[in-house]
């Protein structure tokens, strides 16, 4: 039984902060590194990264619409030379730096408004797969099982690494529940470890209507930016800590 | 004889377009390619680049002050580790693109106010020289010999590559006369030719006191964003393959 | 037999210029000035009012999504406060830029894929109409007849202002032909011409199909970022003048 | 005796905050509303004038250099038209929207390094004051008594508010100890406020050298980025309003 845990660091721009971390990197395996479309100065990325490397913590390459002032969370329709160039540059400013401070990137996750899109939007999930062949075609893509970005990475070999998300309502047909229903969000620590752990050791997880589900995940996403995060996610670790899971990255 | 010519690419933003690169990239032997911060969104860096690579033009990093809004000609009191990690991203951004389209950059270029700024201010120079030591210390700085980015890549083992410019006025010392100086710019093509001859062949240029003065350059600097650019470009490419000299990329 | 005729100005940004945005102005009657979201530095647009103000044009608040690097050209999904407070400041930046050069803002004309949004979709299209209302709910819309945007205004009691377009195919229904399909432009000046003299004088365009098709239209736009604008403009102004066409704007 | 609290507002950017704006608001008379340009996204803009609206805070425009990576707080040599219009277009941007939201901008105060380069810059000053002059001539500007942009302003008939710092220290001349020099910042609330009352009692603080110093002021700056900002201001408040100090706008 081994498991990744995944977050989104390095979210802040300039003076302005956003989650803890420092705090973050002593509790994850993987680290979801903002390229500077959405969130993450170059300053920003750099510490982030060298932080990474000192803890040894994977680095990916969080990529995403350019779009400081929504911080990449609205749907934008790009045609799909730029999708691929737009990550294609995010990709290669995050690695270069990552190889400066003695580490690399080693996989590739897409943020917000971008992740929802790719998950289902073929063509632009062609597009984004196609800047990771462009770049390095060996880095996976960390993605949800069964989406139309899995599918695209699979179709040029790229390889995908399926993630859940121990914090989120599932429905009983095995994908997440809006953030705009009721319950989507599961809040409370010891729950949501619970359900990490389940996910880790049984490879299922309730749904929102109560039936078991099958959720196979090599990560585990934890969420660095709301109240309590770096709580949530400690409790997440422990819990799986507790059961004998050894956390590992998968990159 | 051997000498390199170089040229400004890339400049545009978006729809916007600002020079005529295609003509530019079958005249000059090294493209300084604009990274996204002065100038140059991610397709058109990746479409320059690709072009690039086509035609056997070496590639340089044109790293700016990030000021698409005054195109990154106004100087920015930054602080050393901003200008180093900006600098850094840039650079690994543009390589990386260059290297997904078969190629890689050879070299670096400051452009504009930062290229102002580092020949006489060594806290920034040193700040530019750092992120090149970071990336790949390997890597030539193109720039003014004598200048203050001239003595921190050499204090820190960094390469760098001399360049003149043949539209560019001299003063007896050999320093650029002002743009806001009358006779600053030379503007005739045949006389922009001789004078990159000139350069070329005897290692000198008249100063506009009328005297000579000696110019040690590696490369020669052709404008691509006036009027008549092209022509000019042109003109000192045909008048320098006349004279016998050779013409190549020094990285 | 009145009409306005308006054009997309001031879309340059920093260094980059788009169109003949003095020749245009000595054509048109109403000039949409790019707001600083899709085009449009502080510079080019205090210099574009003040040449619309010396000219007598009139101007609009040409209010865009926040995207330079697509030039507004990609629907983003906004939250409908994040549209509205968007559309407000650019609103009130130009306008206050307008009065400081003696003139105003004098009605709003959404750009590129707000403007395509807008038409059809009812919450975008509201937010859209809040800021105006908010701002000042006497400045008309240009628009489409008949679409959302149309009928969002006019439930909040904002005035909007009919616009067809000369250069633009019709299907037999009235509606635009897509940019995507063949046929869907217009190239020759004089059918240009032709169409917005019939438009104007009998309120008709023959469809794509070749059918008759009514159209009412207080002003036709002209576009000003394609090869040739200015001499199609041009024969567009001509053709309504000798059809003795009184050429006015509507605010 | 009477005087203004003035604090910097408004200056988070989409989903990054920063300071307690809210707390703010109940104690300053005075809010300084960021632009957009270093902070302040359209929403935020929004909220923040209408939160002072509700309260009867008075609402001031705090222009900037357009910077929102390093916050405004690097000096950028532009040229004065180009700061003339820009700072035209922040304050026409932050007028509307405080219109629309039933108040007004009824002063002007120049943000970080704009701040400092206008004290004591002429020409960069007298950018800044054609910019209120070209707006509204009657809006004062907020700043140091003795600067460039006081000397400016009169110049043009622009008024101008003398503003102090309560947590700052100053030299025997009456100047600002530069935020590099230790001792440069008071931290203790009860010092803090016990300085606040004595500038608006006495007309007096005491300098680091220990020599009392006469300071004329009709506002006092509040901090509100730093942490304990809001118990700092309120101990403030508190100490002007128990000796008897009438707080109130100037504007």
């Amino acid at each position: 039984m081994v498991i990744d845990l995944n977050a989104d660091l390095g979210e802040g721009f300039g003076i302005w902060e956003l989650g803890d971390d420092l705090a973050l990197l002593d509790i994850v395996t993987s680290a979801n590194v903002a390229c500077g479309f959405h969130a993450g100065d170059p300053v920003t990325i750099r510490r982030t990264c060298a932080a990474a490397v000192d803890r040894g913590v994977s680095i990916g390459a969080q990529v995403s619409y350019r779009d400081l002032a929504h911080f990449g969370r609205r749907e934008m329709d790009l045609e799909p030379e730029e999708l691929c160039a737009e990550v294609l540059y995010q990709l290669a400013a995050v690695d270069g730096i990552a190889r400066a401070m003695g580490g690399r990137v080693s996989y590739v996750k897409p943020h917000g408004a971008l992740y929802n899109r790719v998950c289902r939007d073929e063509g632009q999930a062609a597009a984004l797969v196609d800047a990771v062949v462009d770049y390095d075609p060996s880095l996976p893509v960390l993605t949800l099982p069964g989406s139309a970005v899995h599918s695209a990475a699979a179709a040029e070999g790229v390889p995908t690494i399926a993630e859940a998300f121990a914090d989120r309502a599932y429905t009983s047909a095995g994908a997440l529940v809006s953030r705009r229903e009721p319950g989507a969000l599961v809040h409370d620590p010891a729950a949501v470890s619970a359900r990490a752990v389940r996910m880790a050791v049984e490879g299922s997880v309730t749904s929102i209507e109560g039936t078991p589900v099958p959720v196979s995940a090599r990560s585990i996403c934890v969420h660095g930016d709301t109240p309590g995060a770096v709580r949530l996610a400690q409790a997440v670790r422990d819990g799986l800590l507790e059961a004998g899971v050894v956390l590992q990255a998968f990159a």
